[in-house]
Protein backbone atom coordinates (compact mmCIF):
# COMPACT_ATOMS: atom_id res chain seq x y z
CA UNK A 1 0.00 0.00 0.00
CA UNK A 2 1.32 3.49 -0.85
CA UNK A 3 1.02 6.59 0.65
CA UNK A 4 -1.67 7.78 -1.29
CA UNK A 5 -3.79 4.95 -0.42
CA UNK A 6 -3.21 4.88 3.22
CA UNK A 7 -4.21 9.02 3.11
CA UNK A 8 -7.45 7.92 1.42
CA UNK A 9 -8.30 5.07 3.58
CA UNK A 10 -7.62 7.78 6.54
CA UNK A 11 -10.12 10.25 5.11
CA UNK A 12 -12.37 7.78 4.08
CA UNK A 13 -13.15 6.03 7.26
CA UNK A 14 -11.90 9.17 9.91
CA UNK A 15 -9.92 7.11 11.26
CA UNK A 16 -6.79 6.41 12.09
CA UNK A 17 -6.67 3.68 14.68
CA UNK A 18 -4.59 0.96 13.94
CA UNK A 19 -5.65 -2.40 16.13
CA UNK A 20 -2.93 -4.43 17.87
CA UNK A 21 -2.65 -7.92 17.40
CA UNK A 22 -0.98 -9.14 20.08
CA UNK A 23 -2.47 -12.36 20.59
CA UNK A 24 -1.32 -14.60 23.83
CA UNK A 25 -3.03 -17.81 24.47
CA UNK A 26 -3.22 -16.67 28.37
CA UNK A 27 -5.26 -13.79 27.69
CA UNK A 28 -7.97 -15.01 24.48
CA UNK A 29 -11.37 -16.28 26.03
CA UNK A 30 -11.13 -19.78 27.51
CA UNK A 31 -13.68 -21.15 24.74
CA UNK A 32 -11.87 -20.53 22.13
CA UNK A 33 -8.74 -23.26 22.97
CA UNK A 34 -10.43 -25.91 21.81
CA UNK A 35 -10.60 -24.85 18.09
CA UNK A 36 -8.15 -26.13 15.95
CA UNK A 37 -6.40 -22.95 15.81
CA UNK A 38 -7.37 -20.49 18.70
CA UNK A 39 -4.72 -17.40 17.86
CA UNK A 40 -5.82 -17.51 14.36
CA UNK A 41 -9.91 -17.67 15.64
CA UNK A 42 -9.59 -15.08 17.99
CA UNK A 43 -7.51 -12.37 15.25
CA UNK A 44 -10.46 -13.74 12.92
CA UNK A 45 -13.44 -12.28 14.93
CA UNK A 46 -11.62 -9.40 16.27
CA UNK A 47 -10.78 -8.50 12.51
CA UNK A 48 -14.40 -8.77 11.74
CA UNK A 49 -15.47 -7.05 14.40
CA UNK A 50 -12.98 -3.70 14.66
CA UNK A 51 -12.43 -3.77 10.38
CA UNK A 52 -14.73 -0.97 10.07
CA UNK A 53 -12.91 1.51 12.88
CA UNK A 54 -9.61 1.02 11.80
CA UNK A 55 -7.28 1.77 9.08
CA UNK A 56 -4.33 -0.87 10.19
CA UNK A 57 -3.39 -4.04 11.66
CA UNK A 58 -0.29 -4.47 13.21
CA UNK A 59 0.83 -7.93 14.06
CA UNK A 60 3.24 -8.39 17.20
CA UNK A 61 5.58 -11.07 15.94
CA UNK A 62 7.12 -12.34 19.20
CA UNK A 63 3.38 -13.29 20.48
CA UNK A 64 3.49 -15.91 17.51
CA UNK A 65 7.35 -17.11 17.61
CA UNK A 66 6.08 -17.79 21.23
CA UNK A 67 4.47 -20.70 19.78
CA UNK A 68 6.37 -22.18 17.42
CA UNK A 69 5.41 -23.46 14.07
CA UNK A 70 1.63 -23.18 15.41
CA UNK A 71 2.31 -19.61 15.93
CA UNK A 72 4.09 -18.62 12.78
CA UNK A 73 1.20 -20.60 10.53
CA UNK A 74 -1.37 -18.33 12.48
CA UNK A 75 0.52 -15.19 11.66
CA UNK A 76 0.43 -16.40 7.87
CA UNK A 77 -3.00 -16.85 8.38
CA UNK A 78 -4.17 -13.66 10.04
CA UNK A 79 -2.12 -11.80 7.54
CA UNK A 80 -4.01 -13.01 4.68
CA UNK A 81 -7.13 -12.99 6.46
CA UNK A 82 -6.60 -9.35 6.89
CA UNK A 83 -8.45 -6.81 4.25
CA UNK A 84 -5.81 -5.09 1.51
CA UNK A 85 -8.16 -1.81 2.49
CA UNK A 86 -6.27 -1.90 5.45
CA UNK A 87 -1.96 -1.72 6.27
CA UNK A 88 -0.81 -4.71 7.77
CA UNK A 89 2.04 -3.86 10.13
CA UNK A 90 4.92 -6.83 10.88
CA UNK A 91 5.92 -5.70 14.76
CA UNK A 92 9.11 -7.47 14.61
CA UNK A 93 11.31 -5.08 15.41
CA UNK A 94 14.62 -6.47 12.78
CA UNK A 95 17.47 -5.52 11.79
CA UNK A 96 20.62 -6.58 10.95
CA UNK A 97 24.00 -6.60 8.30
CA UNK A 98 22.47 -5.77 4.90
CA UNK A 99 22.94 -9.40 3.47
CA UNK A 100 20.85 -11.04 6.28
CA UNK A 101 18.69 -7.47 6.59
CA UNK A 102 17.69 -8.51 2.48
CA UNK A 103 16.22 -12.07 4.30
CA UNK A 104 13.94 -10.29 6.51
CA UNK A 105 12.77 -8.06 3.66
CA UNK A 106 11.73 -11.40 1.93
CA UNK A 107 10.64 -13.05 4.53
CA UNK A 108 7.87 -10.24 5.94
CA UNK A 109 7.22 -8.40 2.39
CA UNK A 110 7.19 -11.54 0.76
CA UNK A 111 6.94 -14.60 1.75
CA UNK A 112 4.31 -13.31 4.41
CA UNK A 113 1.98 -10.05 2.82
CA UNK A 114 2.50 -7.05 5.12
CA UNK A 115 3.39 -3.44 3.56
CA UNK A 116 5.67 -2.57 6.40
CA UNK A 117 8.22 -3.81 9.48
CA UNK A 118 9.34 -1.99 12.31
CA UNK A 119 13.17 -2.00 12.43
CA UNK A 120 15.92 -1.20 15.40
CA UNK A 121 18.02 1.20 13.79
CA UNK A 122 21.43 0.44 15.85
CA UNK A 123 23.26 -1.49 13.09
CA UNK A 124 22.70 1.53 10.89
CA UNK A 125 22.73 2.16 7.25
CA UNK A 126 22.87 -1.32 5.50
CA UNK A 127 20.52 -3.21 8.22
CA UNK A 128 17.64 -0.44 6.99
CA UNK A 129 18.85 -0.19 3.36
CA UNK A 130 17.21 -3.54 2.00
CA UNK A 131 13.42 -2.60 3.37
CA UNK A 132 13.71 0.95 1.02
CA UNK A 133 14.35 -1.03 -2.46
CA UNK A 134 10.62 -2.29 -2.48
CA UNK A 135 8.26 -0.68 -4.49
CA UNK A 136 4.96 0.64 -2.02
CA UNK A 137 6.60 -1.11 1.11
CA UNK A 138 7.91 0.40 4.06
CA UNK A 139 10.17 0.42 6.94
CA UNK A 140 9.11 2.04 10.28
CA UNK A 141 12.07 2.71 12.22
CA UNK A 142 12.17 2.74 16.20
CA UNK A 143 12.65 6.60 17.11
CA UNK A 144 11.43 7.03 20.89
CA UNK A 145 10.06 4.16 22.08
CA UNK A 146 6.80 4.24 24.62
CA UNK A 147 8.74 2.01 27.51
CA UNK A 148 10.92 3.17 30.36
CA UNK A 149 13.91 1.17 28.85
CA UNK A 150 13.68 4.67 26.19
CA UNK A 151 15.67 6.64 28.48
CA UNK A 152 18.80 4.42 28.15
CA UNK A 153 20.22 5.06 24.83
CA UNK A 154 17.30 6.85 22.93
CA UNK A 155 17.54 9.58 25.45
CA UNK A 156 21.06 9.56 25.61
CA UNK A 157 22.67 13.51 24.52
CA UNK A 158 25.08 12.94 21.95
CA UNK A 159 26.06 16.17 20.85
CA UNK A 160 24.03 16.29 17.97
CA UNK A 161 20.83 16.16 20.44
CA UNK A 162 19.40 13.08 21.65
CA UNK A 163 20.20 9.99 19.98
CA UNK A 164 16.72 9.16 19.11
CA UNK A 165 17.00 12.74 16.88
CA UNK A 166 20.16 11.76 15.29
CA UNK A 167 18.51 8.58 14.07
CA UNK A 168 15.37 10.70 12.43
CA UNK A 169 17.99 13.20 10.93
CA UNK A 170 20.02 10.37 9.83
CA UNK A 171 17.90 7.94 8.28
CA UNK A 172 14.99 10.01 7.15
CA UNK A 173 17.63 10.85 4.69
CA UNK A 174 18.23 7.12 3.37
CA UNK A 175 14.66 6.60 2.47
CA UNK A 176 11.60 9.17 1.47
CA UNK A 177 8.58 10.11 3.26
CA UNK A 178 6.72 7.40 1.14
CA UNK A 179 8.75 4.06 2.14
CA UNK A 180 9.72 5.09 6.09
CA UNK A 181 7.76 5.80 9.23
CA UNK A 182 9.51 6.03 12.28
CA UNK A 183 7.64 4.37 15.97
CA UNK A 184 6.90 7.34 18.04
CA UNK A 185 5.78 6.76 21.50
CA UNK A 186 2.53 8.34 22.96
CA UNK A 187 4.25 8.46 26.55
CA UNK A 188 6.39 11.20 25.71
CA UNK A 189 4.59 13.82 24.61
CA UNK A 190 7.27 16.75 25.96
CA UNK A 191 9.37 15.51 22.88
CA UNK A 192 6.49 15.73 19.96
CA UNK A 193 7.59 19.46 19.37
CA UNK A 194 11.04 18.46 18.39
CA UNK A 195 10.10 15.16 16.61
CA UNK A 196 7.78 16.98 14.10
CA UNK A 197 10.40 20.15 13.42
CA UNK A 198 12.90 16.92 12.28
CA UNK A 199 10.49 14.64 10.29
CA UNK A 200 7.62 17.51 9.07
CA UNK A 201 5.86 15.13 6.48
CA UNK A 202 6.61 11.33 8.10
CA UNK A 203 4.25 9.20 9.16
CA UNK A 204 4.42 7.78 12.76
CA UNK A 205 3.05 4.51 14.11
CA UNK A 206 2.70 5.45 17.86
CA UNK A 207 2.24 2.51 19.95
CA UNK A 208 1.77 3.36 23.76
CA UNK A 209 -2.20 4.73 24.03
CA UNK A 210 -4.27 2.64 26.57
CA UNK A 211 -2.35 0.43 28.63
CA UNK A 212 0.61 2.11 28.64
CA UNK A 213 -1.17 5.64 29.69
CA UNK A 214 -0.46 7.49 26.49
CA UNK A 215 -3.15 10.49 25.74
CA UNK A 216 -4.50 10.60 22.29
CA UNK A 217 -5.76 14.21 22.54
CA UNK A 218 -2.13 15.27 23.45
CA UNK A 219 -0.49 13.00 20.44
CA UNK A 220 -3.20 13.98 18.27
CA UNK A 221 -3.18 17.68 18.84
CA UNK A 222 0.65 18.21 19.20
CA UNK A 223 1.87 15.16 16.20
CA UNK A 224 -0.89 15.06 13.63
CA UNK A 225 0.41 16.66 9.97
CA UNK A 226 -0.95 18.09 6.87
CA UNK A 227 -1.62 14.26 5.49
CA UNK A 228 -2.76 13.42 9.06
CA UNK A 229 1.00 11.64 9.36
CA UNK A 230 -0.63 9.17 12.54
CA UNK A 231 -1.03 5.70 12.97
CA UNK A 232 -2.10 5.26 16.45
CA UNK A 233 -1.79 1.74 17.81
CA UNK A 234 -3.90 0.31 20.52
CA UNK A 235 -3.70 -3.41 21.49
CA UNK A 236 -4.50 -4.72 24.83
CA UNK A 237 -7.23 -2.03 25.09
CA UNK A 238 -9.75 -3.63 22.25
CA UNK A 239 -8.60 -6.88 21.69
CA UNK A 240 -8.84 -7.69 25.38
CA UNK A 241 -11.81 -6.11 27.00
CA UNK A 242 -13.16 -9.22 27.25
CA UNK A 243 -12.38 -12.80 28.64
CA UNK A 244 -15.87 -14.28 27.36
CA UNK A 245 -17.88 -15.21 24.36
CA UNK A 246 -18.57 -11.56 23.69
CA UNK A 247 -14.95 -10.83 23.86
CA UNK A 248 -15.80 -9.47 19.82
CA UNK A 249 -18.54 -7.55 20.47
CA UNK A 250 -16.40 -5.80 23.23
CA UNK A 251 -13.75 -5.36 21.21
CA UNK A 252 -16.21 -4.02 18.41
CA UNK A 253 -17.13 -0.95 20.77
CA UNK A 254 -14.03 -0.42 22.49
CA UNK A 255 -12.66 0.02 18.27
CA UNK A 256 -15.88 2.62 18.16
CA UNK A 257 -15.14 4.21 20.99
CA UNK A 258 -11.38 4.97 19.73
CA UNK A 259 -13.00 5.33 16.16
CA UNK A 260 -15.38 8.43 17.58
CA UNK A 261 -12.60 10.01 19.64
CA UNK A 262 -10.36 9.86 16.59
CA UNK A 263 -12.18 11.35 14.17
CA UNK A 264 -12.95 13.99 16.35
CA UNK A 265 -9.47 15.47 16.21
CA UNK A 266 -9.56 15.28 12.32
CA UNK B 1 24.79 -24.47 29.14
CA UNK B 2 26.42 -22.12 32.29
CA UNK B 3 29.77 -20.62 31.77
CA UNK B 4 32.01 -23.12 33.17
CA UNK B 5 30.49 -26.00 30.94
CA UNK B 6 31.07 -23.83 27.70
CA UNK B 7 34.52 -22.77 28.92
CA UNK B 8 35.10 -26.86 29.72
CA UNK B 9 34.09 -27.38 26.04
CA UNK B 10 36.29 -24.86 24.99
CA UNK B 11 39.78 -26.13 26.70
CA UNK B 12 38.71 -29.75 25.83
CA UNK B 13 38.21 -29.35 22.39
CA UNK B 14 40.83 -26.48 21.94
CA UNK B 15 38.45 -24.81 19.87
CA UNK B 16 36.40 -21.67 19.73
CA UNK B 17 34.58 -21.97 16.85
CA UNK B 18 31.17 -20.97 15.65
CA UNK B 19 29.79 -22.41 12.99
CA UNK B 20 26.97 -20.48 11.32
CA UNK B 21 24.32 -22.06 9.80
CA UNK B 22 23.09 -18.99 6.96
CA UNK B 23 21.51 -21.12 4.89
CA UNK B 24 20.05 -20.11 1.99
CA UNK B 25 17.87 -22.30 -0.70
CA UNK B 26 19.72 -20.41 -3.26
CA UNK B 27 23.07 -21.56 -2.43
CA UNK B 28 22.82 -24.96 -1.12
CA UNK B 29 24.00 -27.84 -3.07
CA UNK B 30 21.14 -28.37 -6.16
CA UNK B 31 21.06 -32.26 -5.62
CA UNK B 32 19.80 -31.37 -2.34
CA UNK B 33 16.65 -29.45 -3.78
CA UNK B 34 14.96 -32.63 -4.44
CA UNK B 35 14.83 -33.82 -0.39
CA UNK B 36 11.82 -33.30 1.55
CA UNK B 37 13.66 -30.57 3.89
CA UNK B 38 16.40 -29.97 2.41
CA UNK B 39 17.48 -26.79 4.62
CA UNK B 40 17.51 -29.21 7.43
CA UNK B 41 19.12 -32.04 5.36
CA UNK B 42 21.65 -29.18 4.46
CA UNK B 43 22.39 -28.43 8.01
CA UNK B 44 22.11 -31.78 9.24
CA UNK B 45 25.66 -32.93 7.04
CA UNK B 46 26.79 -29.55 8.04
CA UNK B 47 27.12 -30.56 11.38
CA UNK B 48 28.01 -33.95 11.15
CA UNK B 49 31.11 -33.16 9.28
CA UNK B 50 32.11 -29.78 11.84
CA UNK B 51 31.11 -30.89 14.71
CA UNK B 52 34.40 -32.34 16.14
CA UNK B 53 36.02 -28.59 15.35
CA UNK B 54 33.12 -25.98 16.80
CA UNK B 55 32.17 -25.52 20.20
CA UNK B 56 29.24 -23.65 18.69
CA UNK B 57 26.03 -23.29 15.89
CA UNK B 58 24.84 -19.92 15.32
CA UNK B 59 21.61 -20.15 13.36
CA UNK B 60 20.59 -16.92 11.47
CA UNK B 61 16.62 -17.01 11.72
CA UNK B 62 15.97 -14.74 8.95
CA UNK B 63 17.27 -17.14 6.17
CA UNK B 64 14.39 -19.36 7.84
CA UNK B 65 11.65 -17.09 8.13
CA UNK B 66 12.15 -16.10 4.58
CA UNK B 67 10.79 -19.51 3.65
CA UNK B 68 7.95 -19.05 5.76
CA UNK B 69 6.89 -22.39 7.60
CA UNK B 70 8.86 -24.57 6.24
CA UNK B 71 11.80 -22.34 7.19
CA UNK B 72 10.74 -22.39 11.12
CA UNK B 73 10.29 -25.84 10.94
CA UNK B 74 13.63 -26.79 9.14
CA UNK B 75 15.23 -24.37 12.18
CA UNK B 76 13.35 -26.14 14.85
CA UNK B 77 14.69 -29.58 12.99
CA UNK B 78 17.79 -28.08 13.37
CA UNK B 79 18.15 -26.64 16.92
CA UNK B 80 17.05 -30.12 18.17
CA UNK B 81 19.38 -32.01 15.69
CA UNK B 82 22.58 -29.81 17.02
CA UNK B 83 24.25 -32.01 20.24
CA UNK B 84 23.82 -31.01 23.44
CA UNK B 85 27.57 -30.21 23.84
CA UNK B 86 27.61 -27.56 21.78
CA UNK B 87 26.01 -24.09 22.49
CA UNK B 88 23.60 -22.96 20.45
CA UNK B 89 22.85 -19.37 19.23
CA UNK B 90 19.84 -17.73 17.62
CA UNK B 91 21.29 -14.86 15.70
CA UNK B 92 17.74 -13.55 16.06
CA UNK B 93 18.51 -9.44 16.86
CA UNK B 94 14.68 -9.28 18.98
CA UNK B 95 14.71 -6.91 21.38
CA UNK B 96 11.01 -4.90 22.48
CA UNK B 97 9.08 -3.33 25.21
CA UNK B 98 9.47 -5.52 28.28
CA UNK B 99 6.14 -7.73 27.87
CA UNK B 100 6.76 -8.49 24.64
CA UNK B 101 10.65 -9.44 24.95
CA UNK B 102 9.44 -12.02 27.39
CA UNK B 103 7.58 -13.75 24.96
CA UNK B 104 10.69 -13.45 22.85
CA UNK B 105 12.51 -15.31 25.88
CA UNK B 106 9.61 -18.00 25.51
CA UNK B 107 10.20 -18.55 22.00
CA UNK B 108 14.01 -18.95 21.91
CA UNK B 109 14.47 -20.39 25.15
CA UNK B 110 11.61 -22.50 25.81
CA UNK B 111 9.72 -23.07 22.46
CA UNK B 112 13.06 -23.60 20.81
CA UNK B 113 15.84 -24.87 22.47
CA UNK B 114 18.80 -22.14 22.22
CA UNK B 115 21.08 -21.54 24.76
CA UNK B 116 21.47 -17.99 23.81
CA UNK B 117 20.36 -14.95 21.70
CA UNK B 118 21.38 -11.94 20.06
CA UNK B 119 20.04 -8.41 21.26
CA UNK B 120 19.64 -5.55 19.63
CA UNK B 121 20.24 -2.71 22.81
CA UNK B 122 18.11 0.81 21.11
CA UNK B 123 15.23 0.09 23.74
CA UNK B 124 16.98 0.08 26.65
CA UNK B 125 16.91 -2.26 30.26
CA UNK B 126 12.95 -2.95 29.90
CA UNK B 127 13.66 -4.69 26.49
CA UNK B 128 16.94 -6.68 27.69
CA UNK B 129 15.74 -7.98 31.19
CA UNK B 130 13.29 -10.77 30.06
CA UNK B 131 16.41 -13.08 28.45
CA UNK B 132 18.14 -12.31 31.44
CA UNK B 133 16.01 -14.01 34.17
CA UNK B 134 16.34 -17.60 32.44
CA UNK B 135 18.82 -20.10 34.43
CA UNK B 136 21.85 -20.88 32.28
CA UNK B 137 20.34 -18.97 29.08
CA UNK B 138 22.62 -16.02 27.57
CA UNK B 139 21.38 -12.59 26.35
CA UNK B 140 24.12 -11.75 23.72
CA UNK B 141 23.75 -7.84 22.93
CA UNK B 142 25.27 -5.97 20.00
CA UNK B 143 28.11 -4.27 20.93
CA UNK B 144 30.31 -2.98 18.11
CA UNK B 145 28.95 -5.09 14.96
CA UNK B 146 31.05 -6.22 11.32
CA UNK B 147 29.18 -3.77 9.30
CA UNK B 148 30.01 -0.84 7.70
CA UNK B 149 26.51 0.80 9.10
CA UNK B 150 28.27 0.30 12.85
CA UNK B 151 29.68 3.93 12.01
CA UNK B 152 25.97 5.77 11.67
CA UNK B 153 25.07 5.29 15.33
CA UNK B 154 27.42 2.64 17.43
CA UNK B 155 30.24 4.68 16.53
CA UNK B 156 28.62 8.08 17.42
CA UNK B 157 30.32 9.94 19.98
CA UNK B 158 27.86 10.62 22.99
CA UNK B 159 30.21 12.45 24.96
CA UNK B 160 30.59 9.19 27.39
CA UNK B 161 33.07 7.89 24.43
CA UNK B 162 31.03 5.89 21.34
CA UNK B 163 27.54 4.73 21.91
CA UNK B 164 28.42 1.02 21.65
CA UNK B 165 30.87 2.13 24.51
CA UNK B 166 27.92 3.04 26.74
CA UNK B 167 25.98 0.03 25.67
CA UNK B 168 28.81 -2.06 27.08
CA UNK B 169 29.02 -0.10 29.86
CA UNK B 170 25.44 0.09 31.27
CA UNK B 171 24.08 -3.21 29.71
CA UNK B 172 26.86 -5.23 31.52
CA UNK B 173 25.51 -3.80 34.37
CA UNK B 174 21.60 -5.48 34.04
CA UNK B 175 23.73 -8.77 33.56
CA UNK B 176 26.67 -10.56 34.97
CA UNK B 177 29.52 -12.44 32.67
CA UNK B 178 27.79 -16.01 33.49
CA UNK B 179 24.20 -14.48 31.36
CA UNK B 180 25.38 -11.95 29.05
CA UNK B 181 28.15 -11.49 26.07
CA UNK B 182 28.38 -9.04 23.48
CA UNK B 183 28.65 -9.21 19.91
CA UNK B 184 31.85 -7.24 18.90
CA UNK B 185 32.62 -7.54 14.84
CA UNK B 186 36.52 -8.98 14.19
CA UNK B 187 36.61 -6.02 11.64
CA UNK B 188 37.31 -3.21 13.86
CA UNK B 189 40.65 -4.25 15.42
CA UNK B 190 41.58 -0.85 16.53
CA UNK B 191 38.74 -0.38 18.85
CA UNK B 192 39.65 -4.19 20.71
CA UNK B 193 41.55 -2.64 23.47
CA UNK B 194 38.98 0.13 24.50
CA UNK B 195 36.60 -2.89 24.43
CA UNK B 196 38.11 -5.41 26.87
CA UNK B 197 38.87 -2.61 29.71
CA UNK B 198 35.09 -2.16 29.73
CA UNK B 199 34.61 -5.61 29.86
CA UNK B 200 36.95 -7.71 30.61
CA UNK B 201 35.45 -10.90 31.63
CA UNK B 202 32.85 -11.10 29.06
CA UNK B 203 32.58 -13.68 26.23
CA UNK B 204 31.91 -11.55 23.04
CA UNK B 205 30.75 -13.16 20.04
CA UNK B 206 32.59 -12.13 17.13
CA UNK B 207 31.42 -12.43 13.46
CA UNK B 208 33.12 -10.57 10.12
CA UNK B 209 35.62 -13.37 9.67
CA UNK B 210 36.31 -14.71 6.44
CA UNK B 211 33.78 -13.23 3.74
CA UNK B 212 33.62 -9.98 5.84
CA UNK B 213 37.59 -9.89 6.04
CA UNK B 214 38.39 -9.42 10.01
CA UNK B 215 41.65 -11.39 10.84
CA UNK B 216 41.45 -14.20 13.55
CA UNK B 217 45.32 -13.45 14.24
CA UNK B 218 44.27 -10.02 15.62
CA UNK B 219 40.93 -11.20 17.70
CA UNK B 220 42.95 -14.14 19.35
CA UNK B 221 45.61 -11.80 20.16
CA UNK B 222 44.03 -8.52 21.38
CA UNK B 223 40.29 -9.85 23.17
CA UNK B 224 41.13 -13.09 24.45
CA UNK B 225 40.45 -13.11 28.46
CA UNK B 226 41.43 -16.00 31.05
CA UNK B 227 38.54 -17.69 30.33
CA UNK B 228 39.07 -17.30 26.41
CA UNK B 229 36.02 -14.84 25.93
CA UNK B 230 35.75 -15.74 22.51
CA UNK B 231 33.44 -17.34 20.21
CA UNK B 232 34.29 -16.81 16.44
CA UNK B 233 32.07 -17.25 13.95
CA UNK B 234 32.28 -18.84 10.70
CA UNK B 235 29.35 -19.15 7.93
CA UNK B 236 29.80 -18.49 4.35
CA UNK B 237 33.48 -19.48 4.47
CA UNK B 238 32.55 -22.85 5.98
CA UNK B 239 29.79 -24.09 4.83
CA UNK B 240 29.18 -22.63 1.07
CA UNK B 241 33.05 -24.17 0.23
CA UNK B 242 31.99 -25.84 -2.46
CA UNK B 243 28.00 -26.41 -4.31
CA UNK B 244 28.74 -30.01 -5.07
CA UNK B 245 28.11 -33.41 -3.43
CA UNK B 246 30.97 -33.31 -1.23
CA UNK B 247 29.76 -29.88 0.20
CA UNK B 248 30.05 -31.82 3.74
CA UNK B 249 33.62 -33.00 3.21
CA UNK B 250 34.77 -29.47 2.04
CA UNK B 251 32.73 -27.83 5.37
CA UNK B 252 34.97 -30.32 7.16
CA UNK B 253 38.09 -28.93 5.51
CA UNK B 254 37.44 -25.98 6.32
CA UNK B 255 36.60 -26.26 10.01
CA UNK B 256 39.71 -28.27 10.41
CA UNK B 257 41.63 -25.62 8.93
CA UNK B 258 40.14 -22.57 11.12
CA UNK B 259 40.39 -25.58 14.57
CA UNK B 260 43.61 -25.80 13.47
CA UNK B 261 44.38 -22.08 13.22
CA UNK B 262 42.31 -21.61 16.67
CA UNK B 263 43.86 -23.91 19.10
CA UNK B 264 47.14 -22.48 17.78
CA UNK B 265 45.91 -19.40 19.78
CA UNK B 266 45.43 -21.09 23.06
Amino acid sequence: MNRKQLVEQIRLKKSYLCVGLDTDLARIPKHLLSHPDPVYEFNRQIIDATREHCIAYKINTAFYEALGLKGWEAMQKTVDYIPDTHFKIADAKRGDIGNTSSQYARAFFETLRFDAITLAPYMGEDSIRPFLEYQDKWAIILGLTSNSGAKDFELLETGKGYLYEEVLRKTSRWGTTENTMFVIGATRPEYFEKIRQLTPDHFYLVPGIGTQGGSLATISQKAMNKDIGLLVNVSRDIIYDSEKEDFAQKAKASAIAYHRELSGYL
